[in-house]
């Protein structure tokens, strides 16, 4: 079937385009990032590239926009997310866990509940990704975060050590499998040892191939025997290994190391193409063929798809890469879109869908609806059981799949296993004297980005219920005069949310934090600590926090991460009573 | 057929609860106003609520939310939501047109182009309320805005006269009538005039009969006569026609007034019946007892359902409210859902939903799609041809009616052709010499509230392309401390983001705008104003800004309107260049 498709259309299945989760133009938030409907459209019908990565929109908004894309499509599409924390990370309804690194923290007490977390995260992420048409989960990290300066892995990884990485990633990765959908494990051969955003330049790995064989590998190894189906390359250069070419364009690293040593034959995707890393070395399309020729079999991410496109056939054509070699990567997604639903082989010699004879029919389409509507009835998908996990057919009805009281409650049960505190807890709020006021000091790394935050969630909310008047802080608010003294003197409530992220070239304490904390602990306002992100940042504080002032640090952010920490703090239930 | 129904179930007709546009208990908002998924079903199921008036989603979630709703009902049912400036201020993706005070400003020098703009704005939230399932627009605000300082109406209004609130109010209706969806006039008899939010306390409105004849009322005349379908009643006292009761639960006013003088024969709504005005003085359940007494057809949003429902019913019971009116009201409502395409009549005697016999079939569901889905051709909804305005059998299709080009293009003229502006345009932005910093001032009511901002719109995005530093400040931010000086000199752009806003309580500029902007002209630093939302903050400003520093006010607040104010400052086009 293969060999019907022309040299451009094969080609075209190796890449993944990015695009909105949002239905309309008008909502797109990085245009030069995201193609317009028209462009999209003209990606997927006419140029028939073999995926699309899926960033923005709520879950619901999602479940249309990928019928919208398949129904767009030449070819079945992979959609693609990066879920690490789960569906509701990215999609809002869904369900979220909160950061890997939470539950390596638990397996330091209980590494049977450990276990059993990561595979019902696996589990219910792969049922949620089904049940709004996505069918390839861009997780679980298999990265070993030994280095908490790391800017962009940190608490995204299942924990510090190889063993437990392996060990949580597989247990993640058998919860996935049962269903219909890809993981992969990331980002090889290992980006846990860096301290350089691999957004903004290009990391150096200087290890040795024992210590690599000894702490990057081995996650990997267990990942691949856990039958994960992709593995994603890291833009890192790893010196040991190849001088010349970063991982995600080296032929020594994915076909010597990956395919050949630890004898990976499924998907082989690179990381991001547009990434600083590589895209400001070898430009965006002669990057495209590097890593084609390096051997990956998916191209994430192109800055420009056809010109990409274009850009890789022709290095076959001069005979740079076989088109035996390209034939042999589409198979590895043809056979991928086969074991997930998408009937490929129907479509391949008859390309356009056409029903009645529904391509989609497992794929989470809502186009092909039998006549007798699952809705209909007076049921509706809120009272369906969460069982089975795909309703044939695939509906709306799929999103009574989201976020079932189940897996709610185990996101919560992570958080709460994994929370960290001490000092004289609960905290006891007084209303202060006159003159003085209590005060719920609130710092981000970016106001404008904090989307866990508002006038309704728990970390402002329940303050407010105990009297405490917000402050909202970020780096860029500026130097905030504080003059502590007897008429103004605030009892103070400090919550920090700080996490690496992703473009911030950082993983540590914004200014801010630093400057406020050294401040409230000289005037005696310091009431109480509260970390939401990273426990690097916890590490920090400990040494200089005075045993008694209580603290608790939780590794997610979200509204139900603020309830749990703040309900510990005031030793109260979720009405705020004590 | 009404004839069939019990006193509960005729009583329930006339309640329209409130509920969150999102899919998920674990996204309602205010818990306290926004009943979870099994209490909600438990109201329409069981209570047999007439209708649901809808708050947060984004328009593809209302969409299936929609659908949710209806199936759950006993009735079919009249869903709300006050979509004053077009549906895509509530629900993201669909068309936002801005502050209706914008087509006044235009009907000040083109008359003929303001009934236009005002008739598409009708029209196109008439569509797209349809489309996302949506029967009832509880819009046009057809009061008067003749009170600067009013800080609940303010730019909701359509002017500031009677006579060209009227106008453009009727001509709001004549575009919405077009299309199967009600209208409302509100709130009557006029809440223009007063300086209290009616959320938070009962105002007063100390005018003459006579006065209320010249002014308050002609705009409610207009829209009478030009077949509007509700008219919303107001928490207003109005000493000279009833010196006891609020607008709301009078029966001097909601009968003699309205009813009788001006011979309105539609649905008589209440405003929501939890706003303190009302709730605080009366408690929630014998404040729907009132309105009933008083006249109302529909009770807005009653703090508990069930409890209010059994409170009108034990009126009935004891001949407070006679059974005859109950049954008029509820007739008002039945043919004001048979108007929207419900088919009561085939659901009163068999009123359980029942398929294959659709009665949603006009009213846009997507449970009864027919074998040969509209979807499945090749097609999608982001191709459909913007007419017919409502596609048979109703679908996700439907969702491709969304902010058509067209719309938008007529939204953004709104804006334009509403801009003011003066001073030396267009700004050159020099780089500043050492030492030296451009400022982006941002004052916001509310950082948490102003969802229209985010790292990539316009006013933050756009300003940063000519090397302008971002700071974001609301009055919760504190005082900053500032001292320019020759080393600390920082040309700024003053960027005020303020309007009257329910429950602030004022619509007026708050003190952190107040004082940056007299210490920036006292330093000399003022680049520069632009002023989004309320013409009276910029009527503030105006007497003390020298006739050289350029300023642009524009009445809309989204990114769409940061992005006209902006270029028309720097003389840019879209791209940010000059």
């Amino acid at each position: 079937m293969i060999d019907n498709l022309s040299l451009p259309e094969l080609v075209a299945q190796m890449f993944v385009v990015r695009a909105s989760g949002c239905l309309f133009d008008h909502q797109i938030r990085y245009p030069e990032w995201e193609p317009t409907a028209s462009k999209l459209r003209y990606y997927l019908e006419k140029l028939g590239v073999g995926g699309v990565i899926l960033v923005g929109g709520s879950a619901a908004e999602l479940a249309v926009r990928s019928h919208q894309l398949q129904s767009w499509a030449k070819f079945p599409l992979l959609l693609a997310a990066d879920i690490e924390e789960g569906v509701g990370q990215r999609f809002a309804g869904a369900t979220w866990f909160g950061p890997p690194m939470a539950i390596a923290e638990i397996a330091g007490h209980d590494a049977a509940a450990a276990d059993r977390y990561a595979e019902q995260m696996g589990s219910v992420t792969a049922i949620e990704a089904r049940a709004i048409g996505l069918n390839w989960i861009l997780a679980p990290v298999v990265d070993v975060n030994n280095n908490p300066d790391n800017p962009v892995i940190n608490v995204r990884a299942f924990g510090e050590t190889a063993e437990i990485v392996g060990k949580l990633a597989a247990a993640f990765i058998r919860g996935a499998i049962e269903h219909p959908v890809l993981t992969t494990a990331k980002h090889f051969p290992g980006h846990g040892d860096t301290a350089v955003d691999s957004h903004l330049e290009l990391p150096v790995l200087p290890h040795s191939p024992d210590r690599l064989a000894a702490v990057e590998l081995p996650p990997f190894v267990e990942a691949i025997a856990a039958g994960v189906d992709a593995v994603m390359s890291a833009h890192l250069l790893i010196p040991a290994w190849d001088a010349q070419f970063p991982a995600t364009l080296s032929r020594k690293i994915l076909i010597g190391k990956l395919r050949e040593e630890l004898g990976f034959d499924g998907l082989i995707v690179t990381d991001a193409l547009v990434m600083g890393a590589i895209a400001n070395k070898y430009g965006a399309n002669e990057a495209a063929v590097l890593a084609a020729e390096a051997g990956a079999d998916v191209l994430l991410m192109p800055l420009d798809p056809e010109a990409a496109i274009l850009a890789v056939c022709e290095a076959v054509t001069q005979g740079r890469i076989s088109i035996a070699q390209i034939k042999e990567s589409v198979k590895r997604i043809w056979e991928a879109k086969i074991k997930v639903g998408l009937l490929i082989e129907q479509t391949a010699t008859n390309p356009k869908f056409d029903p009645p004879q529904p391509p989609l029919a497992k794929g989470g389409s809502f186009s092909d609806l039998p006549p007798q509507p699952p809705l209909a009835k007076g049921g509706s998908f809120s009272d369906l059981p969460p069982q089975p996990p795909l309703s044939k057919g695939g509906s709306f009805s799929d999103l009574g799949l989201l976020a079932n009281p189940e897996a709610r409650a185990t996101a919560a049960d992570i958080l709460r296993d994994s929370l960290k505190f001490g000092g004289n807890l609960p905290l006891i709020a007084k209303k202060p004297s006159e003159n003085q006021f209590l005060r719920n000091l609130i710092i981000v790394d970016d106001v404008l980005g904090c989307e866990f935050l508002g006038k309704h969630t728990p970390a402002i909310a329940l303050p407010q219920q105990f009297g405490y008047e917000l402050q909202l802080i970020d780096d860029r608010t500026g130097a905030i005069a504080h003059n502590a003294s007897a008429e103004h003197f605030s009892p103070t409530l400090l919550q920090i949310f700080i996490r690496g992220n992703c473009f911030r070239g950082s993983a540590g304490l914004t200014q801010a934090a630093r400057d406020w904390f050294k401040t409230l602990l000289s005037t005696g306002e310091l009431q109480a600590v509260l970390i939401y992100g990273s426990p690097y940042v916890l590490e920090q504080f400990l040494p200089h926090l005075p045993p008694s002032i209580p603290y608790v640090f939780c590794f997610g952010q979200m509204p139900a991460a603020q309830s749990l920490a703040l309900e510990l703090l005031f030793g109260t239930d979720k009405t705020g009573h004590a």
